[in-house]
């Protein structure tokens, strides 16, 4: 009999898994399921519909209903997952005509991503607070800027809130952001970095309140103000953007253990506790590459390797996820900022001694024109003298600056290594001295 | 005492050198001697201000006389050396005004540079062939557009030749490249990538003939016209970049030896058989990272790194240069190129047998506007499944791609680890899967 896969959850982890389970398994019945009406689509794309840049949210689709039918997936679309039965090897599906089916597997894939997080704030429960995270809260967000918003309060500095922020600049809204924290995008940059970012944002007309706390929303009908702080803010549209959460709920209900980040335990094959059941992307854990500690990074990226592995594993092969580095980058108006690995906040966190280093240099040679600003930090393990972390800001050339720092330290570099490499310069291109390497001088000179 | 260095050129690794000297020696007496009018500039710019896009050759310097006052380095310019004793520890030179000196050294550092290399064609001596090395080269090649050239033929197909016939292209000329191999870039890209770029450059009007050996030079009172493989070439202009030559005479005369590569022979600290004295930058070897045999790498990034090297040891210090990977880019007209460790052609050649794999992608994700091509070729020593090269060539983000694999091969990644890298993606600027390690997935299933 066919090996039968399930999987919950049709977008980035969830496609990717099911092409790599049909990779290993020819014959292999396939069903994806998803409780919104689209599947295969971007996420990552949606602030870039709000921002105009993109035409529509249809355009966000990167997996088309052609290339289910290619791979012989059976897509089960506005099919809601309400339980699953480890002992049974089942799970329980309410369809998009309201029946109620049980469906048998022999492996499980739970790719339920992650849902925005709303802290307890009083008033919470009034309409109007609007949140991205699929194409329906896009959607929503769209239509009232189309109905005259003119303001927005953004509630979070993090990569979401920051590129929705920008894109309803674009779309010619006066947009405020409110951070509880004293500093911008806190678990992507340290605050020096931040700052180059922030000043780039505020000069581009976005409002940032720092070390501002939302106590309170406010309004009678639907929310028209926010009490953060003890100030009164007003606007037209409110977005709350303080992070996002695991969705564990089926998982918790199924008994699958959750590990020590609240996402869903796994392995290094990303099964969970219970055998024949993987979980992947935003809802599952996986051991950082520096700590070793399971953390939940919440990316694409590593939601689609994530979903590579499981798939291959839940079509009967064999392959191991390495861990997270978390490397990530966005751009805003026109800088762009990157991280990978440990911040300096984030190895104080867990009590690693680290010594940094940061150069402010060009991305191309001082005498050629049109140059822009880059920035590069680097976080050294002060005993091993190995990089850990770095972030970078700058006017281009930022995205692959990351993946080389993430390579580099992947593959263990040590911060004389680094000094000491091998770059590749023309004028139009890099300064002579990589950015990166000056760096790595600059952390040299406080070891001294 | 004061220690007394002495250094032999004064660009790109001979101020490198200087400047890490006195890092380490605040009273050390150090001289650069150079036999140029102009010191501390970048020979790399020299195409782009044939291009136009730098107002003048006097841009290109990067150290300005206040650079070589502030370290307190007596620069002598306009000043030939003739002669080196390593006995004696001596130097003669001739200065500007003819006088003859000798000058003593603690330490020597050479720093010689390349020349253009010309092969004995029939005609050779005739006047009005030009090639691109120096400021004066620039010069003359500026006055001899300025003066109504409409023409050029480039012989070779190398960067110089491609980067100046591009900045001759610019400044309106018709330019013909003559190369003798069946590819362009033929030390830099296989023949495969070396096509992107070929149809590239012919889309925008140079033309390029390949297989064609120069057998004459045509004129009377000077250089007319060309004979390649029988076929005689019209032009205004002929540059001569068949490719450049350590310039070791100096180093000859005073026996200081040459390696197999027909550089100066070089230890880990720079220095040459001769104790106390040094060679770096273009008239030097050092030894490949991948091979371990010694090689003249002549980039401005090696020149620097040898020259830091070579500076720090001569000032009494102890630093290793630990070998050359090679990595560069270059820009010719919306295309980039870069490579990095050793092309298919050059393992080939060294009898290793490799697998490698190509991908063309994206520059951003599929949905988001003006994204550029980008494709990433990987060699891969098949034994050891270790990357031991790269190339790239895209309409942005190649510099950093470059510099990411040089990191990663420095470190001695093999192509199942690439396969599995974390790397960072955004919609605007990278697509989510990166192209490198698709690549690298390309490289696995060739050896599955």
């Amino acid at each position: 009999m066919a090996r039968r896969i399930i999987i919950i959850g049709a977008n980035a982890s969830g496609v990717e898994a099911a092409s790599a389970a049909r990779k290993k398994d020819r014959t292999a019945e396939i069903t994806l399921l998803d409780k919104e009406k689209t599947a295969g689509y971007s996420r990552c794309g949606l602030p870039f519909v709000i921002g105009g840049q993109i035409a529509s949210f249809k355009d966000l689709i990167v997996y088309s209903p052609a290339y289910f039918q290619m791979l012989k997936l059976n897509l089960r679309l506005e099919t809601e997952v309400t339980a699953i039965n480890t002992k049974e090897k089942t799970i329980t599906i309410k369809t998009n005509n309201d029946a109620v089916e049980k469906l048998e597997y022999d492996s499980l894939v739970i790719a339920t991503g992650a849902e925005p997080f709303m802290p307890p704030i009083k008033g919470r429960d009034k309409p109007g607070i609007f949140s991205l995270r699929n194409m329906k809260d896009g959607e929503k967000i769209d239509a009232a800027i189309r109905s005259g918003a003119k303001s927005a309060i953004i509630m979070g500095a993090g990569l979401i809130g920051l590129e929705t922020g920008v894109g309803l600049i674009e779309r010619g809204l006066k947009v405020t952001v409110v951070e509880m924290l004293p500093q911008i995008l806190p678990q992507f940059l340290d605050a020096d970095m931040a700052k180059l970012v922030q000043n780039h944002l505020e000069e581009k007309g976005m409002q940032i309140l720092l070390n501002k706390t939302v106590e309170e929303f406010l309004g009678s009908d639907k929310v028209t103000s926010i009490k953060a702080s003890g100030e009164v803010l007003k606007a037209d549209l409110f977005l709350s953007a303080f992070g996002v959460r695991a969705n564990t709920k089926l998982a918790v209900e199924a008994e699958i253990p959750l590990g020590e980040s609240k996402g869903i335990k796994t392995n290094s094959r990303m099964e969970t506790e219970v055998k024949d059941v993987y979980a992947v992307g935003d809802c599952a854990e996986a051991p950082s590459l520096i700590t070793h500690r399971p953390m939940c990074a919440q990316l694409g990226t590593v939601a689609v390797r994530e979903g590579k592995v499981a798939g291959a594993n839940a079509g009967g092969g064999y392959s191991l996820f390495n861990g997270v580095l978390a490397s990530a980058v966005t751009q805003l108006f026109e800088i762009e900022a990157g991280s990978t690995g440990l911040t300096e906040t984030v190895a104080a966190r867990n009590s690693i001694e680290v010594v940094t280093g940061a150069i402010s240099s060009k991305t191309r040679a001082a005498y050629y024109p049109n140059s822009k600003s880059v920035k590069v930090k680097l976080v050294v393990e002060k005993e091993s003298q190995r990089i850990i972390g770095a972030q970078i800001v700058g006017g281009e050339e930022v995205t692959q600056r990351v993946n080389a720092l993430s390579f580099a330290i992947q593959k263990g570099i040590n911060v004389r290594e680094l000094a000491k490499a091998d770059t590749a310069y023309a004028p139009p291109l890099n300064e002579t001295w990589e950015p990166m390497v000056l760096a790595a001088e600059m952390v040299l000179m406080k070891l001294r």
